[in-house]
């Protein structure tokens, strides 16, 4: 799998001149679009099934800031699966330093309520189960 | 009808220290869902119906920046109409200078494809209406 | 100390219809932002100081989702303090429900190097040992 | 000058599934950074240079709305130019269709203050003249 990368955009810089933290969960997000659509299973074909796909939690260390042209190259990785829930790690680089880690956690639902994702989903439950297993 | 008011959040803010010129659009239509809840005829009400009320252009003239926690005072007056599009004037003040004008066009669409207010949504087309011979 | 209030705003809203989640972690900014002028040591004095207090982690459980006009309240608590970093803990509840926990870590720095609040800033640091200890 | 093309992200959707109207204004930003870029003339340059360049206008006419994954194409032209402001022109196209047509206006400022470019970025200067005059 490839890693994303995003380029900091001057309307994503705070008063500090910084990235503003809360950006980087943004970021996250585009990563694990790219990386779905990478594995064949996107959120736009999970979506078309009419299953969407909550965030559970999200949490970001924030380890070195970026700024304004910074290119942040972000590696997805799956890190735990179940029956109804899988978790994502994240770890962002920038100039050759690591910037910040990132973990959110995911489930799927269907008209209001959870499903399963090995039986509702089965393709992206195997492709993701080969991916964890490795 | 009153003004509606806009506190600048720190994450509003560029790195010139000002607020973001694109966050004037997103102020304008915060004060225009408010404007249409003082008149009754609320955002989610025309949702509830199945309508939506799309933007069919918006412009902004700059005349003095803000930053944070400056609360801008905004007025909205509504400055022209016709069966199929409506048009707000947007005038925002903060510590009494002049910070922005702005204009948005508006018309209403049903299963995609546009509807005369006047026929599908009668009352808010007579509010309308009566504040605009004022 | 008093909740503060966010109205979630129709820009705020995703392709689900739900409140953005990233859009929480400026929400936890927004009511800090909130505490720390309620608490008499707001961003812009500190600022003013030129000391800059940016986030170390930052962190969400969402519960149940919120939507366009829902007010959330949210509730400030420190949970934990050295003399170099604090922690907060955030709850978040709308229409009785607990929306979403959060939790964030920040530290001082001034020209770029991490600072002592104890030292520099005195007056924040005794007020914030001061709510610690009930 | 190459055009600009920017991803539509899940998170600049909003509540009727479609880019919300306000990132128009951010991706028109987007495009003028990248076109001053190629022009050699980039913001980060202007900024170290200690000059600044604010927003006077913005407008947008949405032609026709586009969605999560779309590919906008900008083509950006500068359509007029004085001593002290600069005009540019943008033309937003996705999936052969017309989405959205822009214009904004910008000055340059030093120490809060407005500059002529002529006088204090005269490379820049000459090469929108240049530009203009084709």
């Amino acid at each position: 799998m490839n890693t994303y990368q995003h380029e900091v955009k001057y309307y994503e810089c705070d008063r500090m001149g910084i990235t503003h933290h809360s950006n980087y969960v943004r970021f996250m997000e585009e990563a694990r679009v790219d990386w779905l659509d990478q594995l064949g299973c996107g959120f736009d074909k999970i979506e078309a099934e009419n299953v969407f796909s909550p965030v559970v939690s999200v949490s970001c260390e924030y380890k070195s800031p970026t700024t304004f042209k910074d290119i942040i190259d972000i590696e997805v990785k799956i890190s735990k699966m179940s029956e109804m829930k899988f978790e994502f790690d994240y770890t962002m680089r920038s100039n050759d330093k690591l910037v910040c880690l990132g973990h959110s956690v995911h489930c799927f639902i269907e008209n209001g309520r959870p499903v399963a994702i090995s039986k509702r989903l089965p393709e992206l439950y195997n492709s993701l189960t080969a991916l964890l297993s490795k």
